[in-house]
């Protein structure tokens, strides 16, 4: 579990795989953000589910279900936030001022079924700036990241908690190693 | 076959892979967009995919040849399609003012060849707000899809037929799963 | 090698894989490019190194570590060029007039461990415009690319020599055909 001011980042459960599966591990992560924008660091607990899965080549798939956040690699940086809430604010406006056909054309019975706050904006940030699903390679038994990248979850329509599904691929399925090994 | 109001997408085709293959299922999709820009909706034509495929636990992977469209994951909405229109247009404008390199270094003999209209923003609106690749899990025999998520093509150089390929990798191999079954 | 004005692509090792991998090629690319910003085209590399893996079904997966330029699908042409850097000018300027918050928030001793010249709206548009990383299905021996799609790496943080991992993934395991064969 990780906890970054008013986010947080928890294994919530692990699918059951059958044993000659070359995916070894299956872990849905929730994920919190506790103000209306902001981004979640999910390097570590990444780094941990790869580790723990014993894999030495392989790949972790990420995979983000939802439709008004999304997934981002990048520098994790503080001042990067506010560049890019300044960049958005350019390419999809939030603001009293600006109404979104998405928010306008709900009709009350629609936005109860939604439960749904306006958030025309959200759906357009989150299509332009981030990523539905990433795969990072697994290398010598660790995720393949560059010196300077982050994995992180980047939320436009919070407070809300996410759910997420981490899988690990190995290149080396463990029938095959058992059958070379049993030979 | 999937009708949406001047779009469709069909399965035109089957790949033939060897049985002990990894990928179950390779087929290519055509879709077609009837007006200049558009958006199609490819989920019920995907789950068929994956559910005729027998596939337990996998992933399946769509690409998008093309270079003036693209794939976006979210949710389908008729006001989001306008909202989306409008940030596109802020960020690559279409109009008889704006002029694009790409449409104005052309000369008459490479517009024979590549048979083409004006398309620099459709270029510039792909490569911003589209992915040409998208890998979904498939858990339980189905597509790990969110709640609100729909799987699109975005057209905006049309009309035009537009082919995709989708293939279902599956995690279980089947001369893994047959040897085990001979055992 | 390939060498396009002032860029720059060549494979600098080869990890070695066990011989049951599904990876059956991991390549490391350098890339470099000379200016401050440009692109420089994959494909032909990328070509060769999926022939030369004598790969017939599978994907080619391309990662790239960094965090200031990425990987973009697109046709290769310098109207298009000219286009995005307008498209970009629009979404995250680059002037002595901009400021942004990653760049004024370094102390001087921060600048010096990150040797870094200012960057805001590097990240910025690698953000927007590029992916981190692309899986490209491998049909029948080769690369599905479309007709016009190139694979290119964008800098927008240059000049600087960048590190690229390319991955073969092949859908038919080599233990598995091996063991087929010897039946």
């Amino acid at each position: 579990m990780t906890t970054v001011s008013g986010t947080r980042v928890d294994v919530i459960s692990r699918d059951v795989l059958p044993p000659h599966s070359s995916i070894v591990v299956s872990a849905r992560l929730a994920v919190t953000v506790e103000g209306a924008e902001g981004v979640v660091d999910l390097t570590g607990e990444l780094r941990r589910i790869v580790a723990d899965s014993g894999t030495a080549e392989g790949s972790l798939h990420i995979y983000c279900g939802h439709t008004t956040c999304g997934l981002v690699v990048n520098e994790r940086d503080g001042g990067l936030d506010l560049d890019m809430g300044e960049v958005l604010e350019r390419i999809a406006p939030h603001s009293s001022k600006h109404h979104y056909a998405h928010d306008k054309l709900r009709t009350p019975a629609e936005r109860l079924v939604h439960g749904e706050r306006d958030n025309g904006h959200s759906h357009a940030r989150a299509m332009v700036a981030t990523h539905p699903e990433l795969s990072i390679p697994i290398t010598s038994g660790a995720l393949y990241l560059g010196r300077w990248q982050a994995v992180m979850l980047a939320e436009f329509d919070g407070p809300r908690t996410r759910e997420l599904l981490a899988r690990v691929h190995t290149a080396l399925p463990p029938t095959t190693t058992g059958s070379t090994a049993s030979a």
